[in-house]
């Protein structure tokens, strides 16, 4: 592109942006959480933004937002881009609004540059993926690719004990769509050619190998765990060592375990206690219970499972030789997804022929990409989150590097519908 | 004493432990907090039953309350025996109370079967011992014993911010406190020739060898420090193991260094971990923050220094190794009390002409004798606790149990008063 329009789409994805940001609970960063007033808002402003660009727009029954732009061949599979609009809880600006609004950025540049594709293009606003408000992320995407079939809704619960169906019946947003408005294309989707993903690293790799793009070749695994450590609670004065059935002093032994053996495997594996509750939580009370979870990622899968195994193993003989109780509950278990690697190659030379820096890249983050990748083919495009954070009011990626993976993100599009 | 005036005896006891244990906030077991309403309701019972026992009832100005049988040799020190009123959240019965119930009892028999003592015999009942409504434990003995000079109540808070002074202020007892009523004993007493406490050993050791009394030689010193383990918090995917700098893993080596350390050292250490929170604690997120407590007790003053000297060393090692910033608070500590010998004897002696199975032990609890040890000849008398449980709803001993310490603190205070 030249100067003066990249100028023009810097400037439109930056106000895409912060408009979009301007939807949010009070509060530091960015809340919009699933079925919410902000959230609504934000479906709703992004139908009227997607139509404005001269853009069919459908919504499906959960509240995902399409906006189309039909090809000349319309027996041809749709090329489909886009990310999520739902945030967590004091997130950032960029996780998920990048990548539908660079969309919806590229479509409009397309269209004014060389008109009708061959193919049809769609750019997606999923509505949720990050599992912060409900237990169930992927909702979303994962409506498009059947893992979900809806009965989810009726049994799932926020916080506050409101189900998933009782939030979507109060969604203002969802409450306006009539049966005329709501598109044919509501739920399952069989017409997807493939998908793209622009997104932030939400790392630290690209940033400190002073890379623009990163060519994503696969999404890692992750299986989580919630552990439960039942000991018995005493006195911590007048319980001599040896008598002790201490479940904090149990998790902490197994937690080391965690931690040297994920060391001892090395990249790409992942595993993380992020979460830890003691009871009663006394400082002068020997803990009778601990409960802690457990994270841990890799991109094959067959490594994933003998990591998680092994890990079990020992926990429970720690336990054994303590006198406490393990139960463990699997949370979660995603298998790896590999990207497509023809789209991998093709945004490999898009790359090599706009000049930009990139590097291939495993995803330790989870995206809507892996729940397409087995339905077809799947690429996604990374750009550098500063000192790697993410999920935080100090998200930030500069406005250059944003519009360098636009830039990559419009190539691969006429590449692939034009 | 013959069968029918141990059964008298233990009649009254029990009744008297019952109708304390009703002073409760609602919930299970006895919630009877510092200057709270069933706390005032408590004080005053005691002090109208004391005053119906015949004894000269005082109060001093932080609300221990005294009963006195005054003896033939006025000028000889005072004869001291009770232990507090006060209970933790959701404890039990004896806790404390029995100390005090068994004193009452104890000199309502020495008085009715001997007549007037040669030593002035006075009952306590402590305001305050646990530190569980504000962050300062033996407030009562503490003020008896020159511990605390009264400047703590002003600044000294609550959970709801309520100061220890406007906490005394809203007292319904020490409102009904005039001027009249209260002794001239207020405050610090410098006239007492010994301190005998009975109370429930809250471990498991005298259960474990089936013995009736603990004749205690000293008390535990205690070092408790509130350790801040600060690192970076971060995406538990696109973080690589080698790049963090995990301030949960980091505690968790050092937990597990305590915990190894504590076994090595070997009885009567003992070190506990007893609270932990993370932050942010979220599943998926690198803790960025730990909090933990840490409680060191040994009866050997050089010992328990030592042992927290090394620990604190090795925590910053591994501190500085792991690039997280550690600070240390020592928010407790007190030395080792060794109880009087010559009455420890006394006690091992009466146990045998009574025909009691005892030992000689060291308390690994904080009792208000502690504060004693230093100013007075000091002595404790132990019953068993079942399964050496405490502090809980669960916390019980039987009346046989109970009236063998009654038994014997009743020998301890005619030999020492008559």
């Amino acid at each position: 592109m030249n100067d003066s329009r990249v100028q023009a789409s810097t400037q439109k994805l930056l106000e895409l942006l912060e408009e979009l940001a301007a939807f949010s609970t009070p509060g530091p960063g960015v809340t919009r959480l699933l079925y919410t007033e902000e959230w609504s808002r934000a479906q709703i402003f992004l139908q009227e933004k997607m139509a404005g660009l001269g853009l069919e727009v459908s919504i499906d029954k959960v509240g995902n937002v399409y906006g189309r732009l039909s090809g000349c061949n319309p027996q041809q599979k749709v090329i489909l881009t886009g990310s999520h609009i739902d945030t967590v809880v004091n997130g950032g600006k960029y996780d998920g609004a990048y990548g539908i609004a660079a969309a919806m950025i590229a479509l409009q540049d397309l269209q004014r540059n060389f008109g009708q594709p061959q193919r049809t293009l769609e750019v997606v606003s999923f509505c949720e993926e990050e599992g912060s408000r409900f237990p169930l992320a992927y909702w979303g995407s994962g409506h498009v690719t059947e893992r979900y079939d809806g009965s989810e809704a009726e049994t799932c619960m926020d916080a506050e004990g409101v189900t998933l169906k009782a939030a979507m019946a109060q969604s203002s947003f969802l409450q306006d769509i009539t049966e005329e408005k709501a598109s044919k294309r509501t739920g399952v989707r069989n017409d997807i050619g493939a998908f793209v993903e622009l997104h932030i690293e939400q790392g630290i790799i690209l940033e400190k190998t002073d890379t623009q793009i990163g060519v994503v070749q696969g999404i890692v695994g992750q299986s989580r765990y919630v552990v439960k450590v039942s000991g018995i609670a005493n006195h911590a004065g007048t319980t001599p060592m040896l008598m002790r059935q201490d479940a904090l002093a149990s998790a902490v032994e197994m937690l080391y375990v965690l931690e040297s053996s994920a060391k001892t495997a090395g990249e790409p594996l992942v595993a993380t206690s992020g979460k830890l509750e003691v009871y009663p939580n006394t400082p002068n009370v020997i803990p009778g219970e601990v409960l802690f979870t457990l994270d841990i990622r890799h991109s094959e899968e067959d490594e994933l499972e003998r990591f998680c195994e092994k890990l079990l193993a020992e926990c429970n003989e720690i336990a054994v030789k303590r006198g406490v109780i393990l139960e463990v509950t699997s949370v979660l278990h995603t298998v790896p997804a590999p990207m497509d690697t023809k789209l991998s190659a093709m945004l490999e030379n898009i790359c090599r022929q706009e000049g930009k820096t990139y590097r291939m890249m495993v995803s330790g983050a989870g995206h809507d990409a892996q729940l397409f990748a087995p339905r077809c083919p799947t690429a996604m495009i990374f750009v550098p989150s500063r000192a790697g954070i993410s999920h935080s009011p100090e998200e930030y990626t500069s406005p250059e590097q944003l519009v360098a993976g636009l830039e990559v993100l419009t190539a691969m599009l006429y590449e692939l519908a034009y």
